[in-house]
């Protein structure tokens, strides 16, 4: 069973998720590290045929010419986080899994991601279809290069700004009269697009579109492929999810949940912009409605603060009335780092997302809704009920007890 | 079925929560409340035949002189709840309400909460049989002035100092020989064997001893009672039950938790008092263990800051490590009026008890766990699984569909 | 001395500033509160010859509709502040200071403050000219009716959008050649060139225009009049003035400095529209770069939460490095009631402005900084040293001892 | 000038504080970092002919055995303070200096500081006497040595139980008479004995004895010595003496303040003792009364929790009543690494009292009021007031400006 060999292709791959997914694969494989934050590391899934980290080999776009190494140290210098015993034990793997990444696109991606797009070698494609030729040529490469059985692909590359679907996306046939065309899908969609087509697994671990698309649902259907998403539930958002339940089922009444974001990694820079905010506030406010049954006021901020680097932090103030109209108040002070929240949860899904295509499964991976602020496929947003139908899914698919004569 | 008539009898009666219950059962059943903060009144629970707000007499023990109108004043002035309409329309309930106040007992109720004792009529009783045998003649009284189908007994007095069990409370049989000591048990089992004997619902809102011996576990089967308890999870804790799983699932390490609660009401003064408060910060302490199978650093502080009244404030900080061990910070701020939370729960309590009775239920309720600190009958603090096995016990125990012909 | 009277007329009158402060002077005179909140209260202001509360009478415009009482009545229930008893205690003078009420103007004022005017008698008027000679027939009766040694105007109205100033505004015969357009000045300018040109004295609590335009410093001179402001320092901001010197006098390098503010008072209503905010804002963050002596990024927000009513809740992230480069934090959360909070610096601006008038002085009163965000007069923010000026003028200015031969 | 040659003598020199201002002192010499965090670095004191980081050699006592670099590498590893560049560009510095440290004395510093020590040449003194025999040769060692015109004395180490004076420590003809008894002074006043003795500078930066002697300030007349102390104010007490100020100078009335401090350094082992941690706490919570002028209910704690190593973080909840009796709240999160906040001050502390001795000053340093939680010889913890004082100080010894021909 150790001669499995699987491929996690990352888009956005030097970003902080990325490079931080990238070296706690390499951490975990050389006994650098504790699988602390991984969902798949806990008791309850010990009886999944998961791969292991040692079976793993990375690769991945992306639009910035830095090498995993790079964006480590980068993350290391600014955010004071990992130690140099760490870095220096992983930097043969992150030299090695560097030579895997190819330029990513840029199409539909919005201005203030473009400008971040620093590689030489990255390409303007004439349409959406050049473009998915070309990812579909590096993925396929990858694969072979390394004779890896499987390979998934995960998008923790920045929020883009809000894509319309129109009718031409309803349908894989009518998405085909205008993949000619440049603006036909953004980039999200482009490297999902590429994906399923060749029947492998896409997880979205951000708000931007992705495979959310009925014409691209098709695709998943005809190619017998699964995808995933979306947008990866790592703080704030975990928090109401954990904490709105609470309020509903004790049946006290929020008036109202303000939630200020601050933070100064490069994705602070890009959400920055309203237009890619809009996306990510989107995804960070709806749940409250589901989850309490009526929608209280809520706001929600982010904002780009340079000297936080990668610690998030987050203030809510949730404001609730008690028995007999009485107003009360919980705040939360939440202090994150952000890409080290996420990283553990990205190989959780690329190893969940592997296992279930092996399982035979097809189309929208519900069972990991505990992992997204937006899960596809499963409208519940509470917390623990995800938790539990994972948890579900997981006794359901335990390994066959090896040897076993009676 | 509005013939039916029950009681509810408090111990600690006008104590804060005990008078707040009793303002709020007056409010629900003249319509000047709706029942927020009331589990039972969520729609998963409508379809048990709980006892109205309008079926309910209020009676109870009390050391201290006051009426029921004097404790929600006091609370008013000090704490400013409650509307001056509210107390205005609910003033002849508590008046007649007062008319059933009874004196309580003292036995090992510590020096502190003594010290607080003022009513004219408090009995120094010379056995804890002489306690339970006055104690039995006010409930009788109770029921049959008021003409009452049930009564349940619900402690809400201030905490007691620790009560060490001895041999000769393992039975029974064992217990009756000591009886006639004045020491024999401590107050809050005084009123437990009291009701527990007279086949009453009797159930423990406090830390304190209560039904937690085997010997009146042993009584409880005797008489085909139900009881309950302990130590109502209205604030930190409750958070704590709800946070403790949400790193587990999502495999944080937790390093460290430390708690400070700071309030300013009568049970501040009582919890000033170090043997009290030890009975308390033991239960707001142990379910980390269970929570995270592990021990993590932890330490609660309870300080009573006067000039906070029922208003309760608990900051609480959480260390914990993440992936590749990078420490991260979660603090909260809890400011909840201690009242005005506990009041409806135990008004749920209440219902929850008289109805399990009906049912034909006898022993522990472990159903209730979603309502204590320190659960009877169930370990599990996880607070999303206590409240999914309420759930279920309703769900088992609808009404039959009315089916009826005349 | 007692037989001196004098008058407050507040702008914006029936706000709950305006009403709290009208309130509190009732309060005060009548010995149902103590002068907990009066900077002038405190022993190193005991030698200024003040105005004592029984002394003042208060008028002032509204475009609401409300009485004093009715003001109040809203406060108590929203906000739950105020105690009955305080309420009945000053009822009566409530409603005769009610009968001083007259119709505000609401030129300049901004499309969100002309919605909320809801007086059956407000005129429409044609010309700055014509609502100034209105506002000065209106403060002449005032004064007449009630025989008053002193009138000083106070402006506590909702902040206006920003009014740009224009050449014409430069000196008072420009100012003079444009009075007859309606856009001539902004509703709170006025007022204070009605006030002005009477030669009584004009204080702006707010961020709006008032007395700050070059012709009406002009018209003071003329008139010898006194003038202050502006924006009455109450919360987050008193804090940035007390805790940025801390961090300079402390060479600690703030990185960056977040403030955000909730709460669902009236003001919030005007202020979430972005042209009101944008003026307060601009007031709230400038401070920080004068008294760090650089500019460190910086954010204010303000968002109008309904839940909250009168309760101004910030929450400020302070991020700064220490020594060799280290990042450390400060956070704070202030939960205060706006409205008693503004109200007795209202009364202190009342009495120094009344007393500054009749100690001869003419223009901006400098000596007032430490209560205005944007003082007039004196660009220090540093709170310490603003309030050591005001005790030093206060050393300067104390009565002459009563009764000395020598 | 640049040829002045000045030591700092540190006690407790291995310690979180000892360490960092040692390699701070080197990171400044070699230009490594910025002066971030010391006073003397502000343009006030440009004009005072301090020693430059240059000028400085470092030696000192400890009871343990680590070298400064072992304590910054634990600091760092710990702590995640300081960079792997800032500890190699002062590795050597670290190095020379490690070899002037020399055995402490553990005489009266208590079971807990005692069970730390794990030098295997710590001599057990018979006598005081002997004790400071001893330290005044280690002290002539150093100076001689290294050719030092001055050396300052600096108490950085770990709090000791609190000790009690005796009419035997009135004068200094008394204390003789009991110094060859074991138990006649503390450590940090034996320190101080041989210091003061030597006409050496010698400043407490920690709440231990020190100097406080009537016998030592003697001591210090009669060898002309100058002495400053004590506990350095590095976090949430400087926070209170910047925000009670203000609270008092709006005449708003605290109710209560409460400050919960948790921290996992060495000196939080040693706090943990409860005799140690009454002496801490003592420093920390007088100031209230002195800058209030009355005492509000105030409560300090001090916890060791292991996980936050050297980051001190500070809860205080501070509840006041505003104008009407209206009561608010002000909540603050501290969040800093101790060691760093501290050694700028121990920095500063040495320049200051360096200079002071050069200047003819004898006795109590009392210009240096602002560093300390408990000031000699001023009373007034008003922070504002306190640099103040020291900026007038500063002014009043500018050199004479260099009198230049060219």
């Amino acid at each position: 069973m150790a001669e499995r060999r699987v491929g996690l292709w990352l888009i956005g791959a030097v970003g902080g998720v990325g490079a931080t997914a990238t070296l706690g694969l390499s951490a975990l494989r050389r006994g650098l590290a504790e699988p602390v934050g991984l969902t798949t590391a806990l008791p309850e899934f010990a009886g999944l045929d998961l791969d292991a980290p040692a079976e793993f080999v990375v690769g991945g776009h992306d639009i910035r010419q830095a090498t995993f190494a790079d964006a480590v140290q980068e993350l290391y210098k600014q955010s004071h986080v990992f130690s140099p015993a760490l870095l220096a034990g992983c930097a043969r793997d992150l030299d090695d899994w560097s030579a895997n990444l190819r330029p990513g696109t840029l199409l539909g991606a919005g201005e203030t991601i473009t400008r971040l797009g620093d590689r030489p070698d990255l390409v303007r494609f004439a349409s959406a279809r050049a473009a998915i030729t070309q990812v579909q040529r590096d993925l396929h490469d990858f694969r072979t290069r390394h004779r890896l059985e499987q390979v998934v692909v995960l998008n923790v590359a920045s929020t883009e700004p809000p894509f319309t679907l129109t009718p031409a996306h309803a349908t894989l046939a009518q998405l085909d009269t205008i993949l000619d065309q440049p603006d036909a899908l953004p980039a999200s969609s482009v490297y999902a697009y590429a994906a399923l087509d060749l029947g492998w697994p896409y997880v979205n671990f951000t708000p931007s579109t992705g495979a959310g698309i009925p014409a691209l649902a098709e695709l998943a259907q005809l190619r017998q492929a699964v995808f995933g998403g979306k947008d990866g539930k790592t703080g704030e958002t975990l928090l109401k999810s954990v904490l709105a339940p609470m309020f509903a089922e004790r049946n006290l009444q929020v008036l109202s949940w303000v939630g200020h974001n601050i933070f100064g990694n490069r994705d602070g820079i890009v959400l920055n912009n309203p237009s890619n905010k809009a996306s990510k506030i989107r995804t960070k406010d709806a749940l409250l409605a589901q989850l309490l049954g009526y929608k209280p006021q809520s706001h929600v901020s982010i904002e780009y603060i340079e000297s936080l680097g990668d610690w998030k932090t987050a203030w809510d103030h949730i404001h609730f009335a008690g028995f007999l109209g009485t107003k009360m108040t919980l705040q939360f002070t939440w202090q994150g780092c952000d890409s080290l929240l996420a990283a553990p949860l990205v190989l959780d899904l690329a190893r969940l997302a592997l296992f279930a295509q092996r399982q035979g499964q097809v189309g929208v991976l519900s069972q990991l809704a505990c992992f997204f602020k937006s899960p596809m496929g499963d409208d519940d947003h509470h917390f623990g009920r995800q938790f539990a139908k994972l948890v579900a899914y997981a006794a359901q698919h335990h390994r066959t007890p090896p040897v076993s004569v009676s």
